[in-house]
Parts: structure tokens; C-alpha cells; sequence
């Protein structure tokens, strides 16, 4: 199988590729809007983990080739391109191809970090409503810390979410998750249900501004 | 201290009760809309506590009076209730009372639950607008799972947000939070925060709901 990281080049797209090339055995390829930029960071993936002892090929493309390329798409972009993005590549996606949307709205003020809720819903529901009908779209990570996931020094044990309205597609994504180490898949039910779960992601980030030693914080659901 | 658990007949108020008087050094009370019925069930949670070898003092009064003698008053009532029972007992709160509230509005659908926000913005919002201004409102206790807190053989090892524009009252929340054996109390910001920490409830109960063997789920920051 393999695996674009459409704004693969930082925040969770780079711990996910980096993970996905360290623990896991499926091809991982680099989407980026400037196709040097996902070459190059594709090469820094590449000697990070020559540098751990693993041999893995990362490839960087143009987002729309990384997604004719790929079975799984991930598109980790900030949550107000979602919708475009979708639509810019929906020519490259097949009916066996899943889309995987890690993004959520956030805002910020004096207090603290809030959940800055979608008119559609959530963004999980933007990415649906944005893919062709036979493209399923499943949420996934979207409360793992991008820089605890970019360094494969620090452990996980912690939990993701999936959400989706096709119960195969949310099988493949639980699957690639579970091969991260240390990530377990929890099913969230359906797409309906991602607003609350895009939700957890603002209130880690206060739970870990208002506590010491909190930095990058995940949960576990127990 | 004095902690009363106003609605302490049922659902979280019973597993508050219980385990501070169970594991606590203070003084649980039990308010009731019915004091008779409030007077019932602090027998019960005495018999209970007897059983184990603990011997507390558990008493039962009607809300208002539950109020009157206690320093903490914990609102374990349905959302919609928490304005009403606040302006109820206003009368009886002096300045250095503190006002908890665990509440949160959850509404269900074919899809799963979700988090029905207050047009205040959160049910901790509507508490603190309806109390007194010298009555500090805290929030906390919100994803607590009512049956588990209530089972004294099952454990906790979870955490619990707290939030509040009193640094003082938040204090005294988290010392008696963690005074509850395998509850860990994480400071979440000011009440602001609070529609996020509401919105776990629901979660929680979704991925109960689509996952084997995961009841009355808590989390842990981690």
C-alpha cells in the first residue's frame, strides 16, 4: 500500500511520515504545493532514518502526483484548504483509493485555545462533502502532538480516533495506525461524530499551557 | 471542610460522595430536591461505606439547606437545571463558598452523542453567570463516568479538568479532587476553556459505545 502525506513537508504530516517509514511497511510518499520542497524533506526523512538504521525510499511529489500515486491519501493541511485541496485532486482518486483527514479549526484569544467549529460541522465533514461519492473519507489523528510525533526518540502510548461513514476504509486506516508503535486505534463511530473528538485538540493544548512538564500531550481513553 | 453534593442521590453526585467519603477527610452532605429522599440515600452510602470498613457520617436535607452548610457545593443536576438551582441557593452562599459544577449538555442522535452547547457557552458559563459575583464557579469533574465513580472496587487512574476564573476556589477543587484515590486533577485554564472539557463527555461515550470492552471510559493526559 501506499501512503501521501499531502503537506507532508511539517507538523503532523512529517511525524506521520516519519513514523509510517520507521515502525511501518508501507511506501510513504511527500506531497507538497512546491515539488522541490517535497523532494527535499522527503531526502531529510530519508537520512533521519538512515541515521536510526532504516533503509526506507520517501519520495517527494507535487500534492497532486503524491495523490495519483497513492492508495491512502492524508491530508495534513491547515483546516481552511481541506475543502480546496479535495476538490484540486479529485481527478487523481479512485474508488478504491481512502482519504484521511487529521485537521481541525482552532482559535485562539486571551484565555486559552477553542475549537473553532466548521459551518459544515467539522472539517472531517468539509473533506467528505469535497470528495467524489465513491471516495470514502475517514478522520484520523487528529489529537497527536506534531513535534512528539516528529521525534521518534520520544514514545507515544496514547490513542487516535477514526471516524468514517465506510467501515473498510476506517478498517485500512485503523490498520496503518496500529502499525505506528505505541498508537492505538479507538473507532469513534461516524462522521457525525468528529466534531467533538476535532474538539480534544484545542483542549490538550490548554491542558498543557496550564500544567508543568505537560509539553505535547495525547490522551489515552481507560 | 464541608462538601455538599446537591442532586448527590444519583449519577455523579453518588460517586462523589461515596469516594470522598470513602477515601476524603471531609465532611460529604447530601442534597435533594425530596429531603427525605436525600436522607435515604445518605443512610445507603453510609451502609456501603460501613460495609468496607469506613465509618462515615453521611446526612441528607433538601438542596438549599444542603447549601447553607456547606463550603464547596458540588451541582451534580442535570444542565438544564443549573441556572435555576443556582439562583435557588444564592441565598444561602457566603464569599468564601465555592460553587462546583460537573454538568454538561449532551444531546443524542441515530449517529451517536454529542455536545449540545449552551447559548452561554458552556453549562459551567451559565453557573458562573448565575451565581453571586463574590461565588466563585469551578468546573470539574465533567468526564468522570457516573457508574464508575460509584463502584468502589473499581479503579480510577484517570484525570479530571479543572477550570475557573478564581485561582483560590480552583485551589481547594483540586486539593479535594485529589484527595479521590487514582484521580488526578490537571488545571484546564479559565472558564472560557470550559466548552471543549464538556465536550469530552460525549466522546467518551462514543467510543465506549464502538469499542469492545471500553465502559465507562475516563482519560489520561499523557
Amino acid at each position: 500500500m501506499r501512503i501521501a502525506l499531502l503537506g507532508g513537508t511539517g507538523d503532523i504530516g512529517e511525524g506521520l511520515a516519519l513514523r509510517w517509514a520507521y515502525d511501518g511497511t508501507h511506501e510513504v510518499i511527500i506531497g507538497s504545493r512546491d515539488p522541490e520542497r517535497a523532494r527535499t524533506k522527503a531526502d531529510e526523512y530519508e537520512t533521519e532514518l538512515d541515521s536510526r538504521g532504516v533503509e526506507a525510499t520517501v519520495k517527494g511529489f507535487a500534492n497532486e502526483m503524491a495523490a495519483d500515486r497513492a492508495d491512502v491519501i492524508v491530508l495534513s493541511i491547515p483546516p481552511y484548504h481541506v475543502g480546496d485541496m479535495v476538490e484540486e485532486i479529485a481527478g487523481k482518486l479512485d474508488d478504491d483509493d481512502v482519504l484521511v483527514t487529521p485537521a481541525t479549526g482552532i482559535k485562539r484569544d486571551d484565555e486559552g485555545f477553542h475549537y473553532h467549529r466548521p459551518n459544515a460541522g467539522s472539517v472531517t465533514r468539509i473533506a467528505a462533502d469535497a470528495a467524489p461519492d465513491e471516495v470514502p473519507v475517514v478522520g484520523a489523528f487528529h489529537n497527536l502532538a506534531a513535534d512528539r510525533l516528529a521525534n521518534l526518540d520520544r514514545e507515544l502510548g496514547i490513542d487516535t480516533l477514526v471516524v468514517g461513514d465506510d467501515a473498510d476504509a476506517k478498517e485500512i486506516v485503523t490498520m496503518l495506525a496500529e502499525e505506528i508503535e505505541g498508537l492505538r486505534a479507538l473507532d469513534a463511530g461516524g462522521i457525525a461524530n468528529a466534531p467533538e473528538i476535532e474538539a480534544l485538540t484545542p483542549l490538550l493544548i490548554n491542558v498543557a499551557q496550564n500544567n508543568e512538564n505537560m509539553n505535547d500531550l495525547g490522551v489515552e481513553f481507560k
